[in-house]
């Protein structure tokens, strides 16, 4: 039997229609290898395919193409919104800068921030949130002052899928900004959980920066995209820390990743295109799941049930806090947090900020669907958590919140 | 009849084998498109795979596996260390850090260099080259003083392919360092262009930084190699710019790019494996190359003939300032410069620097081989430079430093 991936919010296999479109760019014969820096043939064919990898994922977005940036990661691009934010403005001398934040943002976010700030180069305003993991509207205007220069605010929240009122706060910050210079603060929102289920239009909803991440979009590791609106650009409001050859208009240099990018950039095209038929499917696919468990076994959703993006669905299942571990020895691959905070065996921070105590934390998990997850799975999935809930918490005296509930 | 690729020095297609190596990294069906971060089955299989690569990079330059950091680019980790060097130093405050270089650099060392200079966050001294675009040794040893934190000089030169005496500019710099505190100046060499040819070594030359690119050596675009010694990095001398998850032991955060740093670990391994045979190889392609001119048309080497790795010529080919255009339309690629630079229509620094005037820039190429070069290309190429020289030189009256040695 093979073994289950329910982790596509870490990272999802590529599309075979992406690596049919990279294929090419790695091959002597087809003459597509070169540097597009290149003048001739060699780099020219390279150039172009460049060329249209911006415009095919500045479409998806209804942006230029000249506000696409490819980067080497979604993490980058976020550093690279927020460090050279920070720099330009950090130039002039006059203040302190702040950044306002929510206290759930990504690690690229939220360590680039504090890093910042430890190194006295800004101070910083962390947004708390609801029960549900939502980040209050007016809290974030209520943060807003004269020394606020950007305001980075997630789509959807990788660890719970909740998604935010990007809308109201983009909002509620270019009304502020308006009654100010009409610069600062800029709008910065990490999309990278978002983007496979929202309809995300820079012309609806007017953020500055948007970073994305091709390898949670079924295309390759190594490719990020940073969309920097014209207007942040031309008034030189942000500065590169990769300087060199000066590629992607300067803003990040070094020989650019032209398989990677052709291959992201179809990755983010299917994404958008199957975006309406995937969102319901992938729905019904973790709605199903949690159905499931809820018959059987004691379990809650962290985060909204209503405000969720489709794929992702952080479980509090008492009973078992190495059940992300049985999973995977059953063949069944979950999460128990963020990909990155594993390792160091950190307790989830967003769970955290939304209140969850720390055996609250220790006892859920993350399930992500996704492409090729099917109702089998979900299914099996179902059977295997089940089971394995039931045979630790029969007869063993781990602590349970609500044993009378426990069936 | 193909077109002739001979800038090899610019990019390089992958190798088959390396391609072969990357696929299974890709397709869900093998099920290791995991995240190296994750905890489960998916996860660790990718980690492990990423171990492999660190270790396999590691053996060729007799380093320890600890002291290997993917990049997303050879830019990026130059900006890594000069960048990450600077910030840990100016923290304390106490004077403005300088940094010791050449004018010939990569511009991903140049710039970033005057970038930080720019900002007044260093002072710069620029080693002078020879002709023959060789730095000197003195003039390294006599620019160090107790406010040098680092001196950066590349292997070999990507425009000339003229090898530094980097064994001596080590010595010296190591003989300095241990008159003072024994911690700086760091050593730095850029060998994006010397490790195809020359057998690079970190126990016999004791640099403390190297920079690597994958894509020089039939690896894929969007992978960059940083040697940091783990002496190092357990001093904490250098700091991140990418901040975030903390991958890479925390040199520079976002989720690796699995795929593409197994690729390059068998691209560097192949490379290091097949390094004596196809440095003759070159190197016989090249003396052809230049043999075959010498006999019909004027032409001259610009750098040494000797010290320079023997996949790069750069030519003097008086009468034709178009030469490079000219040989692209009759189906041979090659560079007037370094792709970077290419499109900016900027004249070469690195010739400048080795005193050749405005002309003698102008009528320069760079030709550079690699692997799949053959002799019939040559051969071809050749013919091709004759021709248009001589089509041009014939009945015009463009500028021609020798016209009474024309043929």
């Amino acid at each position: 039997m093979h073994h289950i991936y329910l982790d596509y919010a870490a990272t999802t296999p590529i599309d075979k229609r992406v690596g049919k479109a990279m294929n090419p760019f790695f091959i002597y014969k087809k003459g597509l290898f070169g540097n597009p820096g290149s003048l001739h043939t060699f780099g020219q064919k390279a150039l172009s395919a460049m060329d249209e990898a911006r415009k095919r994922v500045a479409k998806t977005l209804t942006a230029n193409h000249s506000e696409i940036v490819f980067t080497s990661s979604a993490t980058e691009a976020s550093n690279l919104v927020i460090r050279g934010v920070v720099e330009v403005f950090s130039k002039k001398g006059e203040v302190i800068p702040k950044i306002v934040t929510s206290s759930i943002e990504h690690p690229a976010v939220l360590e680039t921030i504090q890093t910042l700030k430890k190194e006295g180069k800004i101070k910083a305003h962390y947004c708390s949130v609801s029960e549900e993991g939502i980040v209050d509207v007016n809290e974030v205007r209520d943060a807003l002052d004269e020394t606020t220069i950007l305001v980075s605010i997630m789509w959807a929240n990788n660890e719970t899928g909740t998604i935010q009122p990007i809308d109201k706060i983009v909002d509620a910050v270019r009304t502020f900004r308006e009654s100010r210079d009409g610069v600062y603060p800029l709008i910065h929102s990490d999309a990278v959980q978002a983007f496979s289920t929202q309809d995300i239009n820079v012309v609806r909803t007017q953020v500055d920066f948007l970073t994305l991440s091709a390898h949670k979009l079924y295309g390759p590791k190594g490719v990020g995209i940073l969309y920097c609106a014209d207007n942040v650009s031309q008034k030189n409001l942000i500065t590169p820390f990769i300087t060199g050859g000066g590629q992607e208009d300067g803003m990040r240099s070094g020989t650019e990743n032209v398989a990677g990018i052709v291959g992201s950039s179809y990755a983010v095209q299917y994404c958008a295109d199957e975006r309406e038929k995937e969102t319901k499917r992938m729905r019904a696919l973790t709605d199903s799941l949690y159905q499931s468990l809820v018959k059987e076994i004691k379990v809650e959703i962290n985060g909204s049930q209503k405000q969720r993006t489709s794929h992702i669905l952080n479980l509090f299942v008492p009973g078992h806090d190495t059940l992300g571990t049985a999973l995977d020895v059953a063949g069944v691959a979950v999460s128990s947090g963020s990909a990155c905070a594993q390792r160091r065996a950190k307790l989830s921070y967003v769970l955290g900020a939304m209140g969850c105590d720390e055996q609250r934390i220790r006892h859920s998990i993350r399930v992500s669907v996704g492409r090729y997850t099917t109702q089998k799975e979900i299914d099996r999935a179902t059977q295997q958590i089940i089971m394995i809930v039931r045979n630790k918490t029969k007869g063993t005296d781990i602590w349970c919140p609500d044993k009378a509930t426990q069936s």
